[in-house]
């Protein structure tokens, strides 16, 4: 069943102004380069700007940026913002119907909430909590104890440990692991004697936590995720790491023991940030960072290891020519060895 | 039971020659270190060919580039490519038999094909179709509407998210997420709204994902692995994505949203590639790169940022020497001040 | 039920020397930062020998090196072997009642010893072996001819592959992949021909693998894992390496197929080691370093390329300064442009 729009419906819905013809009727959204007659499309990114003109799209949400164009256009302010919504118009979500799969485990003292959907091969530890309307997917497992939250999403094959606890509204892809113990050992490379890790993970309200992400517990207290968090795939969270509301972590991050991100910190694909620091607030790290001390607030850094931003643009820019540096001083050094003997005939 | 195979049969095999005693018996494969009286062994890796003289082997697959030793020789074109089909020899694929597990969940409306093997533990979702002889291991987990080819392979604990397609004859190792959500927030580190991953994931025939590698669905349209595609462990693939034929994606990469890799490309294991660009048909790109705009068709880059892998070299070079190269501009510097005093004095 | 211990008594089974009142009651261990009245801490890393003098907590754990205080102290050679034990004095491990849950797949002719746990979800392939007192969580998946050794834990959803090998006393996370084929393709980019790979994993006695990580099968023989290693989450081992006793290797190194690492080696986080090559006993290898040739024992390496650390932290101070350097060069050359003018002025 298609869903059939017209573009000032959607732009009202958006909260966008129409420029161009608002009854044209729009049935599906697509990429720029996809869209065709009967599609919406949109420029988030101005590197798409150029693609305008030759857009098959019937319409195009763009910023006010883009003041004039033969193309229907819905202007709105912040053109991903107003994408996230029309998205959400056309493509709702089904869910599967709700129920406790019989080829689930539910272990003793459980308490399950209302309109929960617990799919089979599901295994819930002893004691688990699980808030009203969560839905669990298959090969998820719950250790005992653990809590889970209203409406939040765990997909398939999640590893949550003992003790642990996921807040409301959360979405955890699959294969995350959370509450793995942390990696401590104490004479390491010698003797490596364990260090028991007793904590646990505390994820807060409104997270989302990418595919294969591991998030270890605490070696004593916790490790915490803040409300609103967005952690990518493949992200590693060492013991005890707190990380402040609404930051936002890219794929593959690193962030060792104890380190303390603030709120708003935006960290970069591929960084790693050494353990026991702290990260102040609204940071932004580069990808591929080396983040080896503490960043005070509102701060841009690159490199590895860190600098500001700006800095390392700039020194970045002269590692080519480093060769032609070296050559360069080779010949002012001879240049110079001449000048002195010259001055020196000159003297005598 | 042990395979016996006489030297020049397994040479006609593979399509070499025998150079020494082809009817010597053999009746395993080892490497260079491990091998013994009875083995066969390999030099694919130059690196290895000093290892020649002092192998136990009875025989020794190597390139044409050997011309005499006075061990048994099979001379072949490409030594790897030896090995591969040698190894096919002499380790068969054993499989379980066929047949579906009253311990899996097969979900209404599905088509199952023939001869397909699906273990306990496995859900397969709704309207999901399973091409004849595909495996799927335990713990395997089909979201509805999704697709795999036949004779594909899916190892434990593998999730593929609702509505995506895997093709023909493909190996998808254990723990691979194919599907989960792109990560795309409007107003990232602020308000951090979700903006819904209504595309899917298309892998194409022949492909091989390694463990625990993720592989995010598009936010509109799909993520594309097309044909013959070889992914390592760990890897990460974002939104959008699409990767050109043959190409070749080594360990713990991050490929970027909306980013295009043509045909062939080889990317180095733990680069990261930025989003919303093109490499070109045929790009090396060294291990641990940083690749932050496009690149055309047949270059080989390396660093981060990343440079053509020539000027890398030798700017790499220059690193160690930069104490060095700032204390000579240092004492550079003197001398000139000294030389500009003496001349001044002359002068006057 | 609340664990209540003296100080002395404490102290006596860590093998530390109170330093104020031995009488003290601890009811709990936490964190500095967020002990009370009550609670035992400790200063394990010197950057918190500062909170010493605020800490809420009723007593410290702290190594000789703090000679006086006016807290309760417990001395000691090692403060985190100290707390390793204490952990486990205050947080004794409970498990679950042994037994084989009718929900798991036991395969033909396994050898199951005694007091085992398997949980529901899990799968045990046919001929596979489970030594005494191990424990299988939900979702475990056991080729067929693979071996658990005695009190070994495998974490939920952990994948072992066919015919291979784990110690005793092994702590294997959640996610885990132990056996995935190795990343062997002849005439890579073009045909991209799969080499087989018969080998397998083996992991020896005391072994702990973190979350994710994933460790290839060998080609032929074996990828070899020592006993008392240590390896963090998200790390991917290749085919045909081997990791020497007592090593340690932090979340996200890579290393490439083929690659020996000594005894006692420890890898920085996010470092990258190429194959084919030989770390000796004792190295040490700094986060995000990219390791491109052999490094003989003892030596503390840094930097991608790798080189040794103390060159390397010499080097990276340069690089703010490049840009200044370029500067100067460029000053310099023009002075000795002036001064060279100057002096055939004089000379004519």
């Amino acid at each position: 069943m298609t869903t059939r729009k017209q573009l000032s419906e959607i732009a009202a819905y958006i909260g966008g102004t129409v420029c161009g013809d608002g009854n044209v009727i729009i049935t599906d959204i697509r990429g720029i380069d996809e869209a065709r007659a009967g599609d919406l499309t949109f420029i988030a990114n101005p590197r798409y700007k150029k693609k305008l003109k030759g857009t098959g799209a019937s319409a195009v949400i763009v910023s006010s940026e883009i003041k004039k164009s033969d193309k229907n256009l819905i202007i709105v302010k912040d053109p991903y913002t107003a994408l996230a919504k029309t998205i959400a118009l056309f493509y709702p979500e089904k869910r599967d119907p709700k129920g406790i799969s019989d080829d689930a485990f539910i272990g003793e003292g459980t308490l399950i909430g209302e309109g929960v959907t617990i799919y089979p091969g599901v295994y819930v530890g002893h004691r688990a909590k699980i808030g009203k309307g969560a839905i669990l997917h298959p090969g998820v497992s719950i250790g005992n104890g653990a809590a889970i939250g209203e409406d939040t999403i765990l997909y398939p094959n999640v590893t949550v440990y003992r003790r642990c606890t996921i807040g409301k509204r959360a979405i955890i892809h699959a294969g995350v692991v959370v509450g793995s113990d942390g990696f401590g050992f104490a004479n390491p490379g010698r003797e490596n004697l364990k260090v028991p890790q007793a904590g646990i993970v505390q994820i807060d309200d409104d997270c989302e936590i990418g595919a294969n992400t591991t998030i270890d517990r605490g070696t004593l207290g916790k490790t915490w995720i803040k409300k609103g968090v967005k952690i990518d795939n493949l992200v590693q969270i060492a013991h005890n790491v707190i990380i402040g509301e609404n930051s936002v972590v890219v794929a593959q991050v690193g962030i060792s023991g104890s380190t303390k991100l603030g709120n708003s910190v935006i960290v970069g694909g591929q960084s790693g940030i050494v353990g026991h620091i702290e990260i102040g607030d609204n940071v932004m790290i580069a990808a591929q960072s080396g983040v080896h001390e503490e960043i005070g607030p509102n701060n841009i850094v690159a490199g590895s290891p860190h600098m500001p931003h700006k800095d390392w643009l700039r020194a970045q820019a002269c590692v080519p020519r480093l060769p032609e540096m070296r050559k360069t001083l080779k010949a002012l050094s001879q240049k110079i060895a001449i000048l002195e003997k010259e001055l020196e005939d000159i003297k005598r």
